[in-house]
């Protein structure tokens, strides 16, 4: 069950976006298994991929691809996630792409594959040659939520949110986005699968930035289980249809779009978070006086991925000793413990190293009955600040992935 | 329920070295959770301890005495881990080691604390003094599995064993360990709690080298959720009775005895995976054909900690693309994934890279539903092998780490 996470509602369309869903029998339940999305000419599309070593045929496929070619297609599949099957595996993607190709009269290296799911099974392309034609005839730029729920696999809410953004020419661009994921969650340098477009016109390489600061306090600062999936992407689209000179880097309009791109990204990664498989709790965990994001980070994930500190946040159980401890293991070099503080929702826990005097196990227990949790550590060492977000682990975790291929 | 532990029997009494053990009310539940353990004069006493930066008050003060004299006496508690208590714990840790030097004629420094249970509550220091003359009337060689049994916490079955081995002269030695541990455990250059004593005569600094060697290959080689306690300590005593000339290091008697003590702290290493907190199988993690320890340990633990591969585990599934996930986020360095293999129990899944042609789903099912599971995974780039053992992660973890202070 999801935590504080509503069905989304009133997704705008983006000017030169176009998408169809259909089931076409690649998951086992009966619900949309495949996304083709449209991409007008002249856009700009930029992308960030898992660096996992073993990362999947669609992966490498639409890496070497968007070297190649602007992309046009994109062909997304939940229920198989093409990873770990070789050279087959290989050749799936790329028929993939040529079917759409075909089908849409485009270069193949234009369409990009990518794949959600189980992995170490082959991609039946038979499947998705037989739907082209039918979501060929969908495509439709009032899809975005279908087309959301038509790439989760273990979610249960669907994820997508838009902004719109005036310019200071006047013009008014509008931001859509869609992401899935709730388990294999700890992305590196990507995500699991998001989708963000914009009508705005930015040039490729201010396009590409704003993606890498947009991930980097987005789907690079969450983590469910710590497993960095074989699929991760994210992928960014300008089409430029709204009425402006084009976006370059340094501009004005590039620092506010690009803060709006990130209030996105970060609103579809913590979607994922509170849609995180068993999760009862939402967890913040922020890390201050540090001496760089680097610090910040490993600290926060230590925490983040500690089975005993998330199976106290599930329990609702002040057990502050393990964030304790987790924070002496966390390998930080030369940390004074003396100038080491925390906070549960504001309550202080502990102070200059030690248990806080005024702390109370009363206290401690009535904050770790909210549904959403911050735990704030300063180190006293510097001025960096970065905030994780993470969720707890339940009998559901366990349940959800010992069951989840039968 | 530990997984193919039985109760220790045959636990061999070690001349030199004398145990107590009683109740004096730290811990809830009525069992013993106090031991005393005297070590007689001329012995080698060394120890290696948890690297947490928040390392419990007992450590530090037992980390300083050592530095200063022989230890005599080693004071243990259950119930109660003395750690992020501050000063105040500092305060009890050194009362502990004052109240038995006063018991016992012995100076201060001879006395080490170690304590191992719930982190931040402060020590019921009145509770140990009130006990220590009912231990020290106690004291006696045959009491090792009693002192097994007192220093457990969520363990369900008491850890020790014994070794005798005849040296080059002719004289036959004894050694003899105990340990304690089932969560909380990815030690680092310690373990949990584990005593290990011999009668034989050993230099110091061969001690030492022997102790660093064997808690490499046992303790520091097992994992069951990542976190490394706060509390961690290894004390490996040598108490010269034995009719021989003391070992040195070079001699080839200490080679053996080296092999020996190994042996018994692999099992106590094994034994705490074994009964570790909800655990269902033991898994043993063999990476082969790598570079160095180093890279072995990197992906091992990568692949231990992965919830998405202990849930799969427990749930008997053959779900070996988790396993393919973990490998390629293990972060190693310029991997060839095409001279990777992978098998279970022999049977080979991943070869050269991809899904072996020749693995069947049925295969993978057959050999997932034994207790003990082996995963050999060799890189084909060097000749260095190392094992990691652990374990699966159940409802029952979740459920024992929820409740654990309830």
């Amino acid at each position: 069950m999801a935590i504080a996470l509503q069905e989304p509602k009133n997704i705008l369309p983006v000017a030169g976006i176009k998408l169809a869903t259909t089931y076409c029998g690649i998951r086992k339940a009966n619900a949309d298994d495949l996304v083709l999305l449209e991409i007008a000419e002249g856009s700009s599309v930029v992308a960030s991929f898992t660096r996992n070593a073993f990362c999947a045929a669609p992966v490498l496929v639409a890496r070497d691809n968007l070297d190649q070619a602007i992309a046009r297609y994109l062909l997304i599949n939940a229920g198989n996630a093409n990873a770990g099957t070789g050279q087959e595996g290989m050749q799936g993607a790329k028929e993939s792409c040529d079917l759409v190709a075909r089908q849409m009269g485009v270069t193949a290296e234009s369409v990009l594959p990518f794949s959600t799911g189980v992995i170490g099974e082959y991609l039946p392309v038979e499947k998705i040659a037989a739907a082209l034609p039918l979501l060929q005839s969908k495509l439709q730029e009032d899809n975005w939520l279908a087309a959301a729920k038509g790439i989760m696999t273990t979610d249960t809410v669907a994820k997508a949110c838009s902004e719109q953004l005036t310019l200071d020419c006047g013009t008014t661009v509008t931001i859509s986005g869609i992401s899935k994921g709730a388990g294999m969650i700890c992305p590196d340098m990507a995500t699991m699968l998001a989708y963000i477009a914009t009508d705005a016109a930015v040039e490729e390489d201010c396009l590409q930035a704003m993606l890498a600061e947009a991930v980097d306090k987005s789907f690079n600062s969450i983590t469910v289980d710590g497993d960095t999936s074989t699929n991760d992407a994210c992928v960014l689209m300008a089409t430029a249809k709204a009425a402006q000179q084009p976006i370059r880097s340094g501009d004005a309009n590039a620092d506010r779009l690009q803060q709006a791109i990130s209030k996105i990204m970060q609103q579809l990664a913590q979607a994922i978070v509170r849609d995180a498989e068993g999760a009862t709790k939402f967890v913040s965990i922020e890390v201050s006086e540090a001496r760089d994001v680097g610090e910040c980070k490993q600290l926060a994930y230590t925490i983040a991925h500690s089975p005993l500190v998330k199976t106290a946040l599930f329990a609702s159980d002040p057990n502050w000793g393990r964030i304790l401890a987790a924070i002496g293991r966390a390998g930080l070099n030369q940390l004074d413990l003396s100038k080491v503080n925390f906070s549960l929702n504001g309550v202080s826990i502990v102070k200059d190293g030690g248990r806080d005097p005024a702390y109370t196990e009363e206290a401690g227990a009535a904050v770790m009955l909210e549904e959403d949790i911050t735990i704030s550590i300063s180190l006293g060492r510097g001025t960096t600040q970065h905030t994780l977000w993470t969720c707890d682990l339940s009998y559901d975790y366990v349940k959800i992935n010992a069951e989840y291929r039968t």
